[in-house]
């Protein structure tokens, strides 16, 4: 899989993929991860890419021309499954959209930064809006690189044990059981008696249990869309 | 304010608070950013900080031992407001909830990376548990980052224009209409007439509507919540 980001602050991004499982994966060749900067295909000699928004009012715009030359370019060297627009009125992002993209082969992911993106921008390019909560950011990287780790970890072979992936919460619909490890005994707070009784069909149901009851209390709106 | 960030891989957290608006927040010492590796707390030689899970299953498990220690540390040198943990079975993380954190003086964000934290962590030391949104991420760090970048740009003084915040999607229960910048026709496409027409009460008029349609269409889900 390859992923295209755009941004105007690419450094940004610079450890979240220089660390940990981001990092092994780019190491192992799984995937590729190419960070653009906005103002590498700007066409003003002082490298402007935003203004002031038409009709007034505070916080810069994303200009459409230095975007278009970008994705343009992008698109002329091989063809791309979605363009996504990072952005707080995007579809909301869950954990059934993260698995479908884990199967694509080429992303571009367009980081707004300040107020946002020409609208035209998104008209014109976008194939896909996405938003990563109810919830408003400085801009489209930190959206972008949320959305990475969630679609990279899915990737067969970046994850040492896979069946680690599928036991996460939300991959049936449940908040993931309590989980707990050494020492059983932790100045007097005890692991459940349970999980260190070798039985593993109690402990099967135990975590179902406590998987359901968890939901239930935390987030019976996950029950109902079943 | 000032924020702790207690993690096992901090240097994942480099780029996000050392570049745009959170650097420059923290170099007009509008906030202070603290992180903390794990790994420092632990009393073996080898710096174990995660164990497999008790019962069997995949996936490592933080202990609790160095996460008491950096905690309990922390604690006696100040007081903290929250003490939140990072997790997708939390509360969901809306604007309201960014707009009360941003008034808070001292904060602790503890990240759980593989599979999570030991429970007893969750029932004995943390006050607030938060998720970002429905999906799996390989750790805590890239939600710390953006529940750090959503509090830091609410804080006075951090964005160049403090109206710049008011206007964005969430603060009013809708989403934000459309924007738009030079030029005014790019390629055919043009901006909408009424914002270049400088009749101030008509585009205010017509960016209500705009926002109100685009919520209706995208989050109808929002208008019912008022």
């Amino acid at each position: 899989m390859r992923i295209d980001i755009i941004s105007v602050v690419p450094n940004l991004l610079e450890s979240p993929f220089s660390a940990s499982i981001l990092k092994r994966a780019i190491d192992k060749g799984l995937v590729e991860i190419h960070l653009h900067n906005l103002r590498d295909y700007t066409s003003n000699s002082y490298k402007q890419v935003d203004d002031y928004q038409f009709g007034g009012g505070a916080g810069m715009v994303l200009m459409i021309e230095p975007i278009d030359k970008c994705i343009s370019q992008l698109k002329s060297e091989r063809e791309y499954d979605e363009i996504i627009y990072m952005t707080p009125d995007g579809e909301q992002m869950k954990q059934g959209l993260v698995n479908t993209l884990s199967l694509k082969k080429n992303l571009i992911i367009l980081c707004g930064h300040y107020k946002g993106v020409d609208e035209r921008v998104r008209e014109q390019f976008i194939t896909k809006e996405i938003s990563i909560g109810d919830y408003v950011l400085s801009g489209g990287e930190l959206g972008a690189a949320v959305l990475c780790d969630s679609i990279i970890r899915l990737i067969p072979g970046v994850l040492g044990n896979e069946t680690s992936a599928l036991t996460d919460s939300f991959q049936d619909q449940l908040l993931a059981p309590p989980i707990y490890t050494r020492p059983a005994e932790y100045k007097g707070w005890k692991v459940p008696e349970v999980l260190t009784s070798g039985n593993f069909t109690k402990i099967e149901d135990w975590r179902d249990e406590q998987s359901y009851q968890r939901t239930k209390t935390r987030r019976p709106d996950l029950l109902d869309e079943e």
